[in-house]
């Protein structure tokens, strides 16, 4: 006999991440890779407003999508269309490059660089749990980005697996349902409150990791934590610490 | 200027494998695991001949799937149809175990052990390519059964992903679809002629390796390569040594 209550804490088996933003530093990556690519073609464009540019088109490509007036097409091509949008405000035009050109300029969304507490957080992690990218990104972007990151994922499952893209309940109780896993034994983790409030609403664990410089110096968003979170982490290497002991 | 001609050869950037019988052994696995669930209970029971059973159920039971007259599910799901079938040939009832119990049997398929050259071949191989299964199981499946026998796959897709089995055109073709590579950059290993065949048909390269023992000592089938593989090797490590210089 014990006096002590029974655990109402839920195991959780699988701690998957946000990645844009979460784990890997979307907005300096994609301003280096524009910068090259305008110094290829001899090009005057101001990078890190480009990168906001094409990055403003992200969620509303979407949009359409979660509403079903539109049927699912992966991530990496929603980048392509969105690349299209912000070229003419920028003085280009995409009849100048060809196919290739543009297909490896989108291909930046591959070759972004991991915050400085990530691998090291995410390998202490996987000592423990299962641990994987829980991203709008599809398997072919997020595989090369492990690869050129060396993000030593568990497992990848991608939004073209879930078919369902955050934050709609289908793409985080999906997640769970291919991993053969109650969703209250996946975690959530991320930078973002609001993709947070919706993995909690499906019934995923939580946890915050603030990325106070994710979108540039003038970030006023998601400083901190603003929901009640399972868990609040200085980084992803806090949170591995979290895990250990279980 | 040069006098050789280009090569015709294909780059190939992913080699991904027939998984059961070509990377783990089922049938002993299967045999080890029913023969606990027996002893467990009491009863008597020929545990390889109630593996082959269980496996013999496993191609019918894809069949209606291929064929379109049943609508997609995961494999795991199948297997445990399967398991049903055989007990009362075995003089068990279904009845007398609960599903948990079941559940724990059907599970065995996450616990069967690589066969002796697959993890040094699977790691040497990823060194130079992608690594991962071109398997009819489900990730959640495929999943388990890495974390225990720790094959270093580089990635895992599983037959969920591309809602299609082996020996279709679309299970092949999904794969490389997902992987964001032509199916000609893809290659299948399986120790199974008749998948190769398929996946040749399918415009994948192809590679054989010999599990000569994969149904036990009376096996007549798969013994040599019958087709014009690209690649004949005697093992995993094999293999892998054929792409240790490219």
């Amino acid at each position: 006999m014990t006096n002590v209550a029974p655990s109402t804490e839920r195991e959780i088996k699988a701690v998957l991440f946000d990645t844009f933003g979460s784990v890997v530093d979307w907005r300096s990556g994609l301003a280096r890779e524009v910068a090259a690519f305008a110094r290829a073609h001899r090009m005057d464009v101001d990078a890190e407003a480009f990168a906001d540019a094409w990055r403003a088109k992200y969620e509303p490509s979407m949009e359409p999508i979660r509403n079903g007036n539109r049927e699912f097409v992966p991530l990496d091509r929603l980048h392509l269309e969105n690349l299209h949008a912000p070229l003419p405000e920028f003085g280009l035009d995409a009849a100048n490059f060809d196919d290739r050109e543009l297909g490896n300029l989108n291909a930046a969304w591959e070759r972004l660089d991991p915050w400085q507490d990530s691998i090291a957080g995410l390998s202490e992690l996987r000592q423990h749990v299962i641990v994987g990218p829980l991203s709008n990104a599809n398997l072919a972007l997020l595989l090369r980005m492990a690869l050129r990151a060396k993000l030593p994922w568990t497992v990848i499952v991608g939004s073209d697996a879930t078919r369902a893209y955050k934050p709609t309940r289908q793409a985080y109780q999906n997640m769970a349902w291919i991993l053969r896993l109650d969703p209250g034994e996946v975690m959530l983790a991320a930078a973002h409150n609001r993709d947070l409030a919706f993995a909690q609403r499906a019934g995923l664990g939580t946890a915050f990791i603030p990325r106070p410089n994710e979108i540039g110096p003038r970030q006023t968003k998601d400083l901190t934590a603003e929901g009640d979170w399972d868990l609040v982490c200085a980084s992803i290497l806090d949170l591995a610490g979290r895990f250990a002991g279980t």
